[in-house]
């Protein structure tokens, strides 16, 4: 049998993806093949001429060495291959050229007709400041840990904690519906151990427990959890999936802001060749999928992010995405007070400071660890 | 405040898993620090000095060199670190750890008190063969494409697939809900045709659609295949989750085999230093989140694996895992039917060759190219 030619009702509109391509004279050759393995994975020679080699296929923009041995490649795609569905367009983005080494999705644009399938974060920056009354410093943001305490304990922990005026007193990512912490009785108990402290401190703090688990209870989980009177939601897409953190996003019902956790997502973004860029991946997609803060870790404390990715991240949180709102980054992973004069020059003021363990390594007073923390960010 | 140092009611089960590390001097640490990060993440002098440091921490059963500047740590977690729930088993394996160049998962050992929280494979290998009828050789599947075909073009594609012999003929993983072809009459029309070929043929053929899109959707688009005649789901976990494709596996009204497609999970074996084995996530994980085959690009195709890393995913498709039945391993990524031979020495008969464009590259009668595909398969 033949292959149809279809004559396909396009609008025309297309987005942009930049690859970086470990390559320079085959560069190419490889670009053309990622056009055809993210749309119709088919042999260049039997693709119909018509509207889906000249439409479908991926058309390679330009194509630049920009280093040695090092290509850019900027190739559109038309904004109906992703059927304006999240799941398609991450597809189209990078999947099966996500299998081939040495081609990483650096950046994208998006025009509004694919923009506007996305809701993106319903907080972002200014809401985020509005809904916790902080408008003119960053946002402090702790970790209950360790995994193993049990419901009331970190309960107290955060109680303490909310009481130090730390604004967004979030579940470590490890606490998922363990027995010695189930999910339903430390959500209650911990929201209602901040919500306590806030009204003796007049200040409002949040808690934000993990909402992971299965997918089918996600949804049911977060709407305990705001019932319980939790200010957030922590979620990490590598373990539910970037659709479900949009979904959580989306959901009215719901409605609460959400921090995004990088857990499962480091191959990624672990070789500088393959992957998905830091900027990309924590700074346009997690706010795509509906973020209003992504956590990653900053460069200097227990894992390898350089200066330049975490100022990446930064920027791919506030980058000009149609009606997609700047978010927070939210930069932890070993920090300590020590740094935060540091991060506060080189972040400025709209970030998150994420610290745990070394909230405690501080000094023997908790409460006055916070009050020293919030202080510093304050000056 | 102190922190608490609980008493936990542990059962003492353990499970294990083997991490590669970049390192030979510097392994104690690394792996200690894996330990940590992967259950309480804190600091190790903060760690309560009882039951949590005892028994939630990872535990480092050994550690050994295993060539130049590497190690393999085997590392044990208790089972009640994971809740029993699959996102946070995942979590546990390598959550954070991903974030960290130099660590990968090679395969883990789970006790019966874990796996029996996942139900794994409805079918698996033996279950597949009885649903099909096909109990003496490989099977054959191929793809629907190029994207841009309309819905009934598609099917008259998946008509003349059946008619020639191919046993599962499945969506190509781009086809999701886009115009041209929407899902629903895309289903419908497709599984109406396999139907129809299959019952001039006498032989039992299957249609697999995408089942892509919003979370919140995949079971009722999982649904609406199932009644619509499919016999069977291509499902994405690198788009949709891990725990979506667990959910459809599970799911009693759906019941239908499940094939996992690998797009956008390239990132986890691209670099050998980082990541997951190819053993452990296209074997083990897809096994243990429901798939009865797993598709995976073949050696000398388009893709970059060895034929090394594709026999680990077959050993990992069938490696003893309790009552988690042995799946398909299912090749493909630029196969030819002049590969076919030396396909079936390396895999032997329980593999399902998936050979799409090649189908179509083989002569200009596709009927006859299935027929042959078949009969090489056959002899």
């Amino acid at each position: 049998m033949m292959l149809p030619n279809p004559t396909l009702n396009l609008s025309g509109d297309r987005f942009a993806v930049h690859y970086r391509i470990a390559a320079t004279d085959e560069a190419r050759q490889l670009a053309e093949a990622v056009c055809l393995e993210q749309t119709v994975e088919f042999p260049a020679d039997l693709v119909p001429s018509g509207d889906i080699r000249q439409k479908i296929v991926g058309r390679i923009e330009s194509l630049e060495p920009v280093g040695p041995g090092v290509s850019e490649a900027v190739i559109s795609y038309a904004v109906e291959t992703t059927g304006f569905e999240f799941t398609q367009f991450l597809n189209v983005l990078f999947g099966n050229t996500s299998i081939k080494p040495g081609i990483r999705v650096e950046r994208f644009t998006l025009p509004e007709s694919l923009l506007s399938s996305f809701r993106g974060p319903r907080f972002g920056v200014a809401g985020l400041r509005e809904y916790l009354g902080v408008f003119d410093r960053p946002l402090l943001c702790t970790a209950l840990k360790p995994l193993g305490l049990s419901a009331a304990d970190l309960a107290n922990l955060a109680y303490h904690l909310a009481l130090g005026g730390i604004d967004i007193i979030k579940d470590d990512h490890g606490l998922a519906n363990q027995a010695f912490a189930p999910f339903e009785e430390r959500v209650k108990r911990c929201a209602e151990a901040v919500e306590r402290a806030s009204r003796e401190t007049g200040r409002r703090s949040i808690y934000m427990p993990h909402v992971a688990g299965p997918v089918d209870t996600v949804v049911a989980r977060a709407r305990l959890a705001k019932e319980a009177g939790a200010g957030g939601l922590l979620v990490s897409p590598g373990l539910v999936g970037f659709d479900t953190m949009r979904l959580l996003a989306a959901d009215d019902s719901v409605g609460l802001p959400i921090m995004s956790h990088p857990a499962l997502q480091g191959s990624f973004v672990t070789s500088p060749a393959n992957g998905i860029s830091h900027f990309a991946l924590f700074g346009q997609i997690a706010r795509l999928a509906g973020a209003d803060a992504t956590v990653y870790p900053n460069w200097g404390g227990r894992f390898s992010f350089s200066q330049e990715e975490c100022g990446s991240i930064a920027e791919g949180a506030r980058v000009p995405m149609g009606h997609i709102k700047p978010i927070f980054p939210t930069p932890g992973g070993g920090m300590s007070l020590g740094r935060v004069p540091e991060m506060l020059r080189f972040y400025g003021k709209d970030v998150i400071f994420l610290i745990g363990g070394g909230l405690f390594q501080a000094g023997p007073d908790l409460v006055a660890n916070c009050r020293s923390f919030l202080a510093t960010v304050s000056a």
